[in-house]
Order: C-alpha cells, then structure tokens, then sequence
C-alpha cells in the first residue's frame, strides 16, 4: 500500500500571487508541481509564462536566468525562449535558432483576481477555466489572503482542513472544547465535482472562535465542500448577519509538500478591524498545529513505505477526495451519490 | 555480501530505565528496535506499555500524545489504546472504538532491577525471561549504570566490546601497552545459548587500568562472554579480594544504531568513591575511541554496499556471535563446541 | 538517459600535491576517485603508497591510522600494509601475517612536477605515464598552480573549462562582452588521445582580460584542447611576446564531483609581479561562476534522473570528449576527425 498521491494534472493550480511574479521584475521565480521544477517569469509586455525549469541545451535552471524583452534567457549560454517555450535567440549561433528539440516544456497560465494559475499538464490546451474566488469583490465584503506550506500529501492536508472530529483535540481550546455529548448529522451530497458535507444542529462553537464570531448564540449554518482539484471550502453562516467564507486552494507542490493560498471573505457584524487582530494569530496557532501533525504523519508514513489508514464513518470526506482525485486523474466521472451521518460533538 | 544484520526479534531488550519513564509522566517515550519506531508510556496504574509508534487510524505518531488514565491519547483525533493496543475510545463516533483493525500492534513488556524491557516480536507472548544482572543487589559490591549509544551494527559492536586484540591499538596505553611478547591461551566454549573466553595465564594489564586494579600486580582470571540475545559480559578477577562484572546490554535501535545499557558491579579492595572518579572519565574515553571507530567502520560497510571482513584465528568471539543469533533468529539450535586459541600480548 | 559518466580507469589522475603528502607526516590523506574512497600515505622512505580506503579485516578506513616505516597501520587492530598492499603484520597473531584475503587493493604511484599522480585501475601494470606540464621549467616562463573543486561531472566540467559560447554570458564583462557579430571560424582536429579547437580570426577579447594581456590590441591565436583523460588545456598567443598555457587537470572524485589542478605557465610583457594580482582574483571569481552553474546543473540532472542535453554546431567540444572517453574506457581507438565551424562573437 502506497501513500494517496493522485494527479490530477488537467487541472489549475496556483504557483504564485500577482504581487509576487511583479516584484520579481526581471529575475524569474523558481516554483514546483507535482515534484517537476517550473519557472515562472513576467515578460516586459506584463504576460506571465510557466516553463520547465530545465534549459533543453545543458540543463540548467532557467530560473538562474534573466528576462530580456518578452523572453527568459538561461544564464549559461544565453538561449532565449518565449512564454510558450519556442527557443528564440541562441548567441554564436550562426543558423536559426529555433527547432523541435530545443524547445522548453511550457504550461497554460492565467492571470486572475490576483492570483497566478497554471495548468498543471505541459502544452496542452485547457479544458477548464481556474476557480474563481465568489466573494473578493462582494460588497460588504472583507476578504483576506495567506499563503502557508504545509509538509503533507494533496490528500492529507485536504483532509485535515475538512475534517471535524480533529479539532476538538488538536485545537483543543481554540475552535471547540471536550465533546459536550450532543448529537448532531452531517449530510453529505458528492458529485462528480464535489462534495459538500451539511452540518445540522450544530450548536455555536463553545471555544474562542465561536464566542468571537457570534458573541449573541445562535443555531450555526456550517458547510464543508471539497471542490476539484484542490479546494477545501468552509462556510459558516452565524445569525443573519455573519457570513464567512474561506477557500484554501492547495497546490501539490511535491508528495509531501503542499502549498494552501487561503482566501478569507467574511460579513460580519463586528467590524473587520476589531475582528481582524484576534482571527489571524488565532488562525496562525491553529494552521502551526495542523503543520505539526501532518508533517510528523508524513515521516511516519515514508518511514512505513506507505500508509495504512484505517477509517470510521465519521471520517466523512476524506475518501471522497480521493475517490474524486482519482477518477479526475484517470478522466472518468463518479456517479451522485448522498448519505448521511451520526456525529457526536 | 551484506552487513551482518541478523534480527532475532523473539528476545527481550532494554528501551528504557524505570526513571527515565517515571520522569515522562504523561507524555510517553519515542523509541526504536530493529528500526521500528515504538511508543513507551506508563498508564496512571503504574503498568508500563509498548506499541508501534503509528496511530492505526491516519498513521500520526502515538509518541506526540498523552496518558489518559491507562491509555494512551493520539494528539490528532484523539484514539485511545491500552497497553495490549486496544482501542477502547474514539470521539465523535456513536458506534463502538473497538475494532480488528483500529489495534495498535503490542510489545510485551517487563520492569526489572530499573530497566523497562520489551519482547521483539509484536503481539506475542514471550517464550523467556529478560535477563538478570546478577550482583546488582549483592553485598559488598557497588553497581553503577550507563548508557550510550553508538553507530555501529548488533554484531560490529558486541564483536567490538569483546575483542582483546584491538585494545592494544585503539585504546593504546589505557588498557594496554604494546605487546610483550606473551603467549597466552584463550579457551572457548560455546553453548546455544551463550559463547565464554576465558584467558589463561594473562598477566596483570600493564596500563593505567591494570595499575588502579591491581596496585600489587598478580595473575588474573578474565572472562569474555557473549549471552543471547545481545549481551557482552567481561568479567575481571584479581587476586581474592576484586572482582569486576561488566555486563552491556544491547538494543538494536536500527541496522547501524546499536544502544548500550552497561551495568558495572564490582567489590575492590581500593574504596567506590576513590575508584569510580579514575575509571568513569578512563571508561568513557575509551567508548568515545570505540563509538568512532564503529561509526566510521558502518560508514565504510554503507558505501561499499556491505561487509567485506577478513578474519584471522585471533578473531575469536565474531563468528560465534553471528551464527548464535542467526541460529536463534531462525528457531535454531547450535552444537555445543569448544577449542583454544593462542594469543601473544 | 543518463548522466555522461564515462569512467575511464587506466589513465593518470593526481590526488594530491606533492606538498600536501609531505605536509600531512606520518597521518595518511583521505581522497576519492571515481567515488572509491582511496588512502595516500608517504613511508618512512619517501615513497607513496595508494590503498583502497578499507581495511579487509573489519572494514574501518585506513586512513584513521598512521605510518609505521613504509607501511600503514589501521587504528583499530594495527594491522600494517605497504604500498603494495600486502599486509606485513597483524598484531597478537601467532602465524604468519600474510595472506590472500588480507591484502588491501593498491594503485600504482607515481610522483612528478609537484603532483601525486594515481593510475585509476586496482593492482595494474600501467600502459602510460603521467601527463607532463611543458612549460613549468621553462626559462621565461612563470607558472602558478592552483586546486578547486565543482559540483559538476567530469564531462561537464571539461566541457565548461573549453566552452568559448558561454563566456559572453556567464562571465558578462569579464572575459568577453555582448557578441559583436564578427564570424570568426573553429577548425576541430581531433584523433584517438586528443581534440584540438583553433580559432582563426578571433579579435583581442574586449573585457578586461583582454585590455590586460594585449594593452596594443593585435589578433590572437588560440587554441582549446582536450587531452585524455582528464586534461582541458587552453593556448593563447597574443603577439610576437605573449603565451599562456592553462592545464586544467580533471580528478573525477565521484559522479557529480570533479576536482581541478590547474597549471597555469606564462610568458608575457607584462611581468609576473603585476599580472598576478590582477589575474589571480579574476580567475576566482570566473571560477566561482561557473563552479555555481556546475552545480545547478548536477543538481537538475539528479533530480530529472539523467542529462537530456541538446547541442548545436557551436557546441563544438563537448561530444568529442564524450566520445574519446567512452572509447578509451572500452579500450577502443577512435578515427581522426576535421571539420570546421562558424562563431559569431
């Protein structure tokens, strides 16, 4: 048995924030997929190219190199090569310089909300567009983006920013406290897309978070969606007035790293500068915990040359990620699919 | 050709003293054996258990956990299991924790004389007894115990604390000098359980050692043994009134990590408190000459792929501690055997 | 695809200075060849010896011991080898020392202008002799020496230290500047011991080396040369008055490691004494610059599992070396071979 490493390259994954790739200026930045090294580089024109970051003549980093005009040039012998990876100029050469073997692999890139995405298969033509973040421009809308690394498997780290049970004891004291004994049912509806698990009757969180977020009480409106390829989605809807949104859009940087930029929209009836100050060290504390974990679950899985999970019924999604990763990866469908489940909080 | 690597699992071995798992209170131990990650906790009853450092369920640590009356807590959901790796408590879940698979696989453990021991294999019951240091409790002797570790194979340092002629190079001028030219004779029996040296007509060791032992010179009677499963014991006589027994206890913690429980008893003319101050700083000098000399002998046998070793008749206990614990590894049993070996010190 | 390793045993490589084996006495040096770990020592009577760094009695590397008259002991039984290997005396053991298995492997020696010269392949006649340096006596002549080592294979390494297209890059405004678009032309000679590039046409460099070594301007001649096994020699004459010959002589440590002993003889107007702190510095920091780009390459080969290389006509030397090697490593003669290449410079 073998570590859960789908993937799903048919798909969009972000390398970097807009910002990022802008500061840069003419140095490109080194990224990673999948375990392949890429380079990615803005050319003088404001377009933003993703290529293997392997020069095709002596194999070294493109990334070491330098944009000239709208082409990245190696910093060996001076090839250029353009966004879509054609080799432009090659210096001494006395014939042309482009031709089929001194190409660079390149992939789709699209430049959205902020955000660099590309298309984690080399020169194929995308057959979807990335995810769009709904609230960032909603008026009455806060919405706040973090980037952390965490060192564990796509799967691993989706699974732990969807997965209830863990929290009362990881984050003991943050989001919940000792289970209070009540009985609440998650309604779980998969597609071939997605899957959302409903929580019903769950009770406001008793811990920090929850005395923050809805100071008043109330009954909670709580949503947890796996979104393909590599999107946890937590809603909360607290009273009327308290919306709260957060897309954690993962990239696979290697087996057992994954990248998380976190967008976090919010409508609260607290003003976004109180809450602000207390939400983000929290967040902070509580992502430390979660790293800590999957980083040591990481080890002891390298070290057992696999992972032998064994799952409950309250493991909800979990296998649903994978079962959706894996049948992306292979370019079939699952069918719809929806049950529900018995969970003690 | 490999590194001597025989693992006789169905044996016990020292992980721990009593103190150090005292001291933990409710945080429990990381240990390994045959390079296995094991977790070492003592329940609220004072039972001391041993299970695979992996939680059955999403393969996080156990050892990140805590004690929880008499079980101990996985820090990431929160499963609890006994000392015989039973899971007896799951949160959230309605249903029932226990479960074929939901086990985390037990070592039998024993508390004796200040050591925790474990048996090898999982989940078995043990067909002996952990060994017993003898004068430990005697009258009129003074124990004192030690622990290192050093990165060297089973055998290589069982082989290494038994040896007599290196001491002459490695340890030159502590324990002994240069030759003198002496022939003696080492008469060898061995058992299927054990291998005994005992050296005829030694003279009182020249160096600093035999001159703090022995101030008045005089034959000695000196025995080297190996008793399975890992366990070097030197044994000293000088004149009537000293007599010294070393007995180290060996864990293989993993292919090139061996840790050494070495429990000292002897009665001497000169007094413990003038005594131990010369030898303690003397004894670990001549393991810190050992414990490099080990470390670069794995590092050669790494990078060559295996042992390639060349014996000479003066190799005299080696071979026997190799093929009693391949013998024992495999259920076997050895012929009783006995011959004798001429030696010049 | 792999990496080009070639490994070319019967030929000639220095492992050391003769100065560094004077310098370490009676304490062996540890060195590497082909990824073997070799051991150097000088006897008592000023003779090298070269052993294979394990003693085949316990595998501990010979060069923990020390220099007993012509032989070398190990430090963990005192067992002695001379530069032959064969083992002339084993501590405590009453029969004879000698023997088959306890010899350790040797290389032939052989000492010359300064440098500790091995002949790669164990307990060999050599077919050759060591590579001379010309001009190192010469009258007229200043000569320095230097050692640096790279992060690059031996046919990469080789390849940079003789590749002229790469110089207008990397070392931007040192050696040469932005390409001029003068075409100049390569003439390639090469046979079964060596490659020989001749550049005709080629202008004084712009960069500084060229304003120092020729402050008149004038054509230059210049030739690159590829010498077996492991020599990239460089020729500039610049004027009646100016001659440079670098010997660039490649040790392959182990794959990705090459160690380089350059010899650098000069005659030129201007003296010695103003010329070397000039040059010195500068050598260094071109040096420095490829040795990064060396190591960035190994790096990228490694972690894509081998070279995928793609040359042009101007990479004129790199597959001629590839070729002697492998046919020199086969023990085969290779045809003589000319032809000619345009450069834009």
């Amino acid at each position: 048995m073998r570590a859960a490493l789908p993937r799903h390259t048919r798909a969009w994954y972000i390398l970097a924030t807009s910002d990022e790739l802008t500061r840069a200026g003419d140095k490109p930045l080194a990224r990673e997929l999948f375990g392949k090294p890429l380079v990615l580089f803005r050319g003088k024109d404001g377009t933003a190219g993703a290529l293997l970051d392997r020069c095709p003549h002596r194999n070294v980093p493109l990334s070491l190199g330098r944009v000239v005009k709208n082409r990245l040039e190696c910093a060996y012998h001076g090839w250029q090569f353009d966004s879509a990876g054609v080799c432009g100029f090659i210096p001494s050469l006395a014939g042309p310089s482009e031709g089929r073997g001194r190409r660079a692999p390149a992939l789709a890139v699209r430049e959205r909300q902020g955000f660099v995405w590309v298309y984690g298969a080399f020169d194929e033509e995308p057959r979807s567009e990335p995810h769009r973040f709904e609230k960032i421009d909603s008026p009455g809308y806060t919405t706040v983006s973090r980037q952390v690394e965490a060192g564990g498997t796509l799967c691993s780290t989706l699974e732990n920013a969807l997965d209830v049970p863990h929290t009362a004891f990881l984050h003991r004291g943050l989001f919940r406290t000792e289970s209070r004994g009540i009985t609440i049912s998650a309604k779980v509806r998969a597609t071939a897309q997605r899957v959302e698990v409903e929580y019903i009757g769950e009770p406001r969180p008793p811990g920090i978070v929850g005395k923050i977020l809805s100071p008043s009480g109330g009954m909670v409106t709580h949503y947890d969606r796996f979104l393909l390829p590599s999107i946890a989605q937590v809603e909360y809807k607290i009273g009327e007035e308290n919306h709260l949104l957060v897309d954690s859009v993962m990239t696979p940087v290697s087996d057992f790293v994954t990248r998380i930029y976190a967008v976090v929209s919010y409508k609260m009836r607290i003003p976004g500068f109180i809450l602000k100050p207390a939400l983000e060290p929290l967040a902070m504390r509580v992502f430390a915990q979660d790293a800590r974990i999957l980083e040591r679950q990481s080890e002891t899985i390298k070290r057992f040359g696999g992972e032998y999970f064994m799952s409950t019924e309250i493991d909800i999604i979990g296998k649903h990620i994978l079962r959706l990763l894996k049948a992306a990866e292979a370019g079939e469908s699952t069918p719809d699919e929806s049950h529900e489940v018995a969970l003690i909080v």
